[in-house]
């Protein structure tokens, strides 16, 4: 197990719920499953999930890559605020690792009397001692595909979805319930990647966006985009004309991926007369992917390549099932 | 009932579907109706929703505060893709419209034999039949408060949830049923107001966002901005401060608003350390208000005033049960 802060190792401040500097609550838990399961502790930071950024990804993966030999499964405790994200990069980052990696956390301290962590725990451990490889998220008794996972109520302990893909498994008074066809398989050895590019944008349009602000992304050393349009990939051209400027992004040398900013369900631009001309630009297809599982993969795919094109390529590939091919 | 275009009465084209530039369609649906409502229909514009923007809502606004007195309710047919935006621009612009107003649309054209749209024109009849006050989504039965509206699925005829609000109404075998702790009430007389301002942007953050992007909004001449943060309204701000960024934002006159960008449930900045962190820098909390709601309140309430204090009251006062308070 490697801890990381959140909410589930939270304790009261002055200044709000803020993480524990010391990891004893959680350690107390696991004397829970003392003779079940054969768990080591690492302490790895003590973060709010709203700080966990691309360098602490790095560290993580790099900590998972490093130590994975010893273990059967990796439980890695997290704030539940930005842990689509850091799921959704592990499972770039580490492609083909042989074992299972179980992010969870929870939406009440473990010291809270009413906290659902306990339970969140009980449950990774479970996935993480299943030997099946793959990241996943663990909360409310479900197991989610990382690339999968979004977080959709900010207080519900059924805080995470599993957008547009199966749950990944289930746990009931039978056990832990797989859905092999749900999970993704081993396409080669494993060989961690641990370069990423930051420059990386998220944009989510609204109507009368001003056209201006994607010429400025440039000026901040913007290298990839993604678009939440409208629908299934709509975007408006009269007056404020976005397909224009997606086309000069392009000519810029950027990556232009367009998805929809409908949680559910695919884009699909070959629908709409809207659509097909921001196809016709050269923009790439978000597909169903969720945003959390686009941007990380730009952020991925970028820092082990400069070529747009590569990039392109790779970013339609089907690594983790992040997309429904 | 006002025709603006929308997959409802499109017909496929060589550039994909696109709106038809006649309502025939809509008429023949409309003579199933014959005998049972007393229906006008007028021709307002023939767009994708996609290019509906702040000058649409305009129009359509005035359309209806020029013609409401001749009829007992409207019903208006829309694109689906901004369908929660301009439902809730509606809300604010024609606040005590003493007649309903209910947009509808399809996800499939009229013409099509898979069709949802005669079965939304039908939901739309009834509510815009009830006399009910207030502006309201109709799709897949159901009725939605045009404020909580949120189109969650790309091609589901069920595409729209009621986000934090309970239906307004649903229809089955016994007829329109009505919810009437969930509509809105009238607060006084009718008084449109027709003016908006287009210089309003959403930020939907993800980790590693980096905090020059805001300082560019100034240049395009923003005067508010929506940040979709994490969790219940977390930022980062270590390496990338962005609280700083916000504070900076604020000084220049801005209005800063933070929701979360979690589908349900409300953002509360004062649970965790980096969100009370934002909360002393000034900035209005979202609330459980969706950012569709949010966004054109800010354009609605800058369109009303200069002064950054009376659009922080107007944004959180609840006109339109947008809000839970």
């Amino acid at each position: 197990m490697i801890t990381t802060g959140g909410t589930i190792s939270s304790v009261p401040t002055s200044e709000g719920l803020a993480p524990s500097e010391d990891n004893t609550m959680v350690q107390n838990v696991l004397m829970n499953f003392h003779g079940q399961y054969d768990i080591s502790v690492r302490d790895l930071m003590h973060l709010d999930s709203s700080n966990m950024q691309p360098e602490e990804w790095q560290l993580i993966a790099r900590c998972i890559a490093e130590t994975h030999v010893d273990y059967d499964g990796i439980v890695l405790t997290h704030g539940t605020d930005t842990m689509a994200y850091t799921a959704s990069a592990l499972s770039y980052m580490l492609l083909n690792l042989p074992i299972p990696v179980v992010l969870t956390g929870s939406q009440l301290p473990l010291n809270h009397p009413f906290t659902d962590g306990v339970d969140n725990l009980r449950c990774a451990l479970a996935m993480a001692a299943s030997g099946r490889p793959g990241v996943y998220v663990a909360f409310n008794r479900k197991i989610i595909l990382g690339v999968r996972a979004v977080k959709v109520r900010t207080t519900g302990f059924d805080a995470f979805e599993s957008v547009n893909a199966p749950y990944a498994a289930y746990l009931d008074a039978s056990g832990l319930n797989i859905n092999r066809y749900a999970l993704p398989s081993l396409s080669g050895l494993f060989s961690p990647s641990f370069d990423l590019c930051d420059q990386v944008a998220l944009v989510k349009l609204i109507p009368g966006f001003n056209p201006q602000f994607f010429d400025l992304l440039s000026k901040i050393n913007c290298r990839a985009v993604v678009v939440e349009a409208f629908g299934a990939g709509g975007l408006h051209f009269i007056r404020r004309n976005l397909v224009d400027r997606l086309s000069a992004m392009l000519e810029r040398g950027m990556c232009v991926v367009v998805c929809s900013q409908c949680l559910y369900e695919k884009s699909d631009f070959s629908i709409y007369q809207s659509g097909q001309k921001a196809l016709q630009q050269g923009v790439i297809e978000g597909l169903d992917m969720t945003s959390e599982a686009a941007v990380t993969k730009l952020m991925w795919a970028l820092g082990q390549t400069q070529d747009p094109e590569r990039v392109r390529r790779m970013f339609q590939t089907n690594y983790a099932n992040e997309i429904t091919l």
